[in-house]
């Protein structure tokens, strides 16, 4: 089986990107689209993000054989019970949320006996909105396809097929295990940045000019990741708190014992630590998840 | 006053940019190179970093009027000894490291009697080593240049001038005023970077291979950070000591004030310190300090 028509709830950065890489990819696919935003509804349409940019959730969903709910997970919950009513029968639900148990089980009891199965692509970019999308987003990044146990294998094969016609490699996880897994490749990197970015804001010694100006040795890196969408990454750490503070603590531990190598005047262990650290960046060079490119240098040369 | 003959000591990332925008923006200007390492001064040699490169550090600086050490801190104080005999009386030293105060007791030190002006231009790459260098690094970059009380203007104008000259904007601050500013925007980043980069290599629970594969969710962002040379950032830590200790100090109670946050489940604080953070990424871009586009994304669109 195939999906012929393809309904994206909510067009912002991932819902656009979408609807876009479908047009670009597997153009005999109909896409419908709907925003709870008029705004965002109005621009999604002079994009052309979707084949049509409905004006309500049901004519979005009513003759989709595939919903993908793209809005932030805390908001997951309130899509599902709105399109309940006009779903297709046979129709595959999925998602392209952040976090997976928790979406995982808000859908399930916002949609009993509806084929759900909750989906997360790693692409992304600082930017958010109708104006962010692009039909590249999704090119050699890998989506995560968490289905529940007794999944129906040809609609979990179908919505494989259709991430990989979008450009991605997919791999089909564990919910439990996806949420410990971007805990650590996503989900504290974020808070990280976010936690700094606020630390250098705040401080009486330093002002907010010198820390702009100067930003370029390395913080302004994490300002980037810093300018994400506070909603989306606010459900993110409620809805998947329990590996966040897990991996926080790890963190921490870590962090200590280098505040201790510094205050030792430890160069060796320090040294060593930074040796170690380097092997991770050149393996993610060789995966093609990041481009190899001196991008401190910024300009193009 | 102006340089005439520039001596660079130390022919990697910085000590090669210097050369090659001396080449490209001043041409009049000569430039003499030596590296302790016989491979570097060949590669500096077929790269053409300098105009000479020469096989003593004596040779490098005895007919130069503005001498800059592009070693890692901690090998500043031997670099200042060994070109120590070889000064041409007038001569200004000067440095491109990235703490100040303990560069500058160093080089007070070795050379006495000898015009010292510490200097930090703030830009680099994750890159190191001669092949790394590129004469567009200091474009619309800042450089931090830090006198002692009582220099000498016409030799302060004229190092003014010759950043200026490579493309780089000056500002002059005491050191220790220095210290505690790049503690935070850059030297914090780094040990932040390299300890996510640590902790994520040693979990149980997810692999190493799961850790590279979702990377683009923001952690691939750090390890380019955790990427730079190991040497360099020993000795940036051991030697601003107090100010990093001091920085962590503060970013450690911000961040156990977030991980509260969402052990409480308090959406709303989270949510109110993502949406403050947005207004700095966005000074920064304003600023030239960034450019942007949205970099996730990598691919040109």
């Amino acid at each position: 089986m195939t999906f012929a028509r393809v309904a994206i709830v909510g067009l912002g950065l991932l819902g656009g990107s979408i609807g876009l890489a479908v047009r670009d990819h597997i153009p005999g696919v109909a896409t419908a689209g709907w925003d709870a935003d008029p705004a965002v509804r109005a621009r999604a349409a002079a994009r052309g993000l979707t084949g049509t940019v409905c004006e309500t959730a049901a004519a979005a969903v009513a003759e989709a054989d595939l919903v993908i709910l793209c809005v932030p997970v805390g908001a997951m919950g309130a899509a599902a019970r709105a399109i309940a009513p006009h779903l297709k029968p046979g129709v595959v639900v999925s998602d392209v949320g952040s976090s997976k148990a928790a979406v995982a089980a808000t859908l399930a009891e916002a949609l009993p006996g509806v084929t759900i199965i909750p989906a997360h692509p790693v692409a992304g970019t600082e930017r958010s909105g109708p104006d962010a999308g692009f039909g590249a987003l999704f090119q050699q990044r890998w989506c995560i396809v968490t289905p529940p146990e007794g999944v129906d294998t040809a609609k979990l094969d179908a919505l494989r097929a259709f991430w990989e016609a979008l450009g991605a490699r997919v791999e089909v996880m564990e919910a439990a295990h996806h949420d410990l897994v971007l805990a650590v490749t996503s989900h504290l990197p974020h808070l990280i940045a976010y936690t700094i970015v606020g630390t250098a804001s705040d401080l009486e010694g330093v002002t907010q000019g010198e820390v702009i100006k100067y930003s370029a040795g390395g913080f302004r890196d994490f300002t980037r990741i810093a300018a994400s969408d506070p909603t989306m990454w606010r459900d993110v750490f409620l809805s998947n708190r329990e590996a966040v503070l897990e991996m926080l603590q790890r963190f921490t531990e870590d962090l200590t014992a280098l505040q201790r190598s510094i205050r030792l005047s430890d160069g060796d262990a320090l040294f060593e630590h930074f040796t170690r650290t380097r092997a991770i960046r050149r393996s993610i060079i060789e995966e093609g998840q990041d481009d190899a490119r001196p991008d401190f240098g910024r300009s193009d040369h």
